[in-house]
């Protein structure tokens, strides 16, 4: 596992984003960003593609963690509150997995741990081992 | 139309990840990116949260371009191929709009316009003009 | 609540496939149906319309039954295994609620409560109250 | 493709709730059901439900016309506008089609043809053939 969390530092999309791993184990992710000034959109809001971005990571994180390469394939996200600033954070949890596909409930909250989103992610297992 | 593409370039989310809006009118926009390395993933591919960041941002852009506060309340992203490299496009036709809600049709294609992914997204119009 | 219950009988395409509401309050509700030959597809398995026409009746029920018309406006399902007979049951539970917008979490297990779908469904508020 | 369509007819909840194939062919397919009061909700407009059920049997239609059994993994339905009588029409079209995974939009309409649904749907292709 520690290997396969040194991989993911490999994830520059996130990582230039401030988007950090806090918790990984097959099946079960965590994530956050701190907000800052880059992450908000032109109404001064937290930016959807900010809040996908870390549930995206999450889900990621969580679904490769068991080893086999796995790709997203299809992800629908709901917004339900907004927010500007603070902690926000995301986690995955395992719904499904058989031998080719999973999927994943990613739920995001703010620092009062209000729900601001949430993501249901579906992946596709390949039978090829992550290069650690 | 000017003020409001103004008005956009200050999504600093977009803006610090090399997002740029390229046409814009009610309705419908388009909006680019040339992949470089902090737009990559563990696996060394585009990010999902990328692509969904540069279909948001110009269904933000198309929607909102009425004058109305418009907000994305759900947003479904399908993957179809991946890329590494090269100039991206996404452009975000409109389905369907009433005095309420609002979808749309985001299509993502790669330089030689194979199709990336495609975002539906559904957006609630508010009553409140935008503060240009 | 009872005249609620009441109303919803008169969902005739629910009725008409043998769906059925077991429970019914502000935010909640569960419905079931019995597998007969009716509700296969050509492959000899359960449709997926009917999991959907369940899960989708059971949104209605849970989020009308604060009494004001309440319009789904988007759902996306996911399925994660098949089934061919036995009771299947609908549990719809409320992730989020404004004044304008409601979002559920709907589940559909099998008799042995193995998951078969999960539905994400949205549904607009109006102003209009249900006439009973 | 007449074996095929012949198979079709199996689906009995299909049948039992008046939906017929029209056209088929592999990557498309078109499938109609005449409203009559048997496919209306509580309030009287044409059942979510029924609409789902003819846009997913017509892109049933269309991803297994190739021969492979193909299950839907994922589908997302968005609603336009409602409707209470006539024929209602969807159609399926192939997006994107790989060796494991395909992608499809089909869109419902009236007989006026106007817009009432939009359903993306993602089918998991397998190696099996479909017994005739």
């Amino acid at each position: 596992m520690e290997n396969f969390k040194a991989y993911l530092k490999g994830d520059q999309f996130a990582a230039c984003n401030g988007i950090a791993l806090t918790e990984c184990r097959p099946g079960y992710a965590k994530a956050q960003v701190t907000i800052d000034g880059r992450h908000l959109n032109a109404a001064g809001v937290v930016h959807g593609g900010l809040l996908f971005t870390l549930a995206d990571f999450c889900f990621a994180a969580a679904v490769n963690s068991y080893g086999n390469v796995s790709l997203s394939i299809n992800a629908s996200i709901s917004y339900f509150a907004k927010s500007t600033q603070g902690i926000i954070t995301a986690e995955a949890t395992e719904i499904s997995r058989d031998n080719k596909l999973a999927s994943y409930d990613i739920n995001v909250f703010d620092a009062e741990r209000k729900l601001l989103a949430n993501l249901k992610g579906m992946a596709y297992i390949t039978k090829k081992s992550i290069a650690l």
